[in-house]
């Protein structure tokens, strides 16, 4: 396994526990895979929004094994374990990162290396402009792709519409590099590929699913009602005995309430 | 007591440990206090933000337990216990509210209540602005007030210059009703007081400090160097046998690595 940046995001139609593909991505987080450089966690309660970031080692923070113990019940989750190749390893650099826009906390979680990203022009700080506080390409990445959603206007928010506006502007952003990435405004989750995501709707009743990284199983059905519906979107899939989609290059996939509701290739 | 919401910032010279005011504080979160809508406590490490959020009760919070023994060390913090008077307890209601501006996080909390706070005009949400995303008077003067910090200019905030120009600006939102209240930009904290706030600043060797509410002695001695310099600001004095400053109505105080930086009447 040759894991970058894993990213960890789900949609739900009702408040869903995490924890378990979280406790999986902790295992990632320095014991199985190389992602030292941090950790964090975005989340929604209604609009409300909350995230745990911490810049220790997953598997070793006293902030991840909280978590992996603390009920998180929420509809939309970003997850992120950082491995550094841009900026230090700080507070401010750690992913998921998240600015308000139009009323609504938006966040978001990258995986993958961009190039010359300070080429991306953002506006100058004089204005109110979106602007990293960071040093990372993620984080700059994130401030422009903000700046043009900003001018793509909130009336577009609810349609496919937004979905084949954004595209173009992934698409720039994959011109850089490898970007693949999570971002979500509270109600819809939109989840770019460039070389590796992949996601499942599960729907009740739940069956059974082995993790991979750790021994541990989960039987679903007895923490969900007959109508949920879950999306679990994530680098690498995160079971063997389930059937995963795999994401094609400059993809992007939108999820609302657990179901997959807009596709643009 | 009739505490209405309680306040709490520190600035210091060095990251410092909060959790001796904010035991106290906990304390007054539905126990002696009747703040038992919430609870929030923002804290920097250099410019990274993290904030604890809870719609629960502080001193049922299993949240704030953890924070209790969770050592925050940090150079500013501000802190919240919130009474909802407007707006309903949810996670988007709970301060301290926070926003980018000029790639800094800026954190807010304030004590009080704003009549008409409607009439404080917001830029139209199809522009880049600061919008709410709940729907207490806090968080829209927060908007407010910082839209109108955006238009003063980050030329200006390294200097006392930036607290004239920002002081008529609180003076505004003290006329909609009561606004005790506490921001930073991650360097500068500011205070200002319509009702009720006072401060300290605490020089090393500290000596031993008895809180008000709980039977609890810290040594802080123990626990700084030589040079340490903090400042603690509260909705009123935490220790009995400390020497407080009170704030005037309309007052604001800048303060800066634990030191007093500006005053202006």
């Amino acid at each position: 396994m040759d894991f970058v940046c894993e990213l960890l995001g789900m949609s739900a139609n009702v408040p869903t526990d995490i924890c378990f593909s979280f406790s999986e991505l902790i295992e990632r987080g320095g014991r199985t895979g190389p992602h030292k450089d941090g950790w964090g966690i975005g989340f929604y309660e209604n609009k409300g929004f909350r995230s745990f970031i911490d810049p220790q080692p997953c598997c070793d923070s006293e902030l991840a094994r909280l978590i992996k113990d603390y009920p998180i019940k929420s509809h939309i989750v970003i997850s992120h374990i950082r491995q550094a190749n841009s900026g230090a390893v700080s507070l401010q650099n750690t992913h998921p990162f998240s600015r308000e826009l139009w009323g609504r906390h938006w966040c978001y979680a990258h995986n993958g290396q961009l190039k010359e990203f300070e080429q991306l022009a953002l506006c100058p700080a004089e204005q109110h402009a979106f602007q990293p506080v960071g040093e990372t390409d993620s984080e700059h990445a994130f401030c422009w792709i903000m700046s043009e959603i900003a001018k793509i206007g909130p009336e577009e928010a609810t349609s496919c519409d937004f979905a084949h506006k954004l595209k173009p502007k992934l698409d720039h952003l994959r011109s850089f590099g490898v970007f693949n990435m999570l971002l979500t405004d509270s109600v819809y989750l939109y989840a770019y590929c460039t070389t590796k995501l992949s996601w499942i709707t599960r729907r009740a009743p739940f069956g059974e699913a082995r993790l991979r990284d750790v021994e541990l199983q989960v039987d679903f059905s007895s923490e969900t009602t007959p109508n949920d519906v879950v999306t679990v979107i994530a680098t690498e899939p995160l079971t063997d005995d389930e059937r995963w989609t795999t994401m094609e290059e400059g993809e992007l996939v939108v999820f609302r309430q657990g179901e997959m509701v807009c596709q643009v290739k």
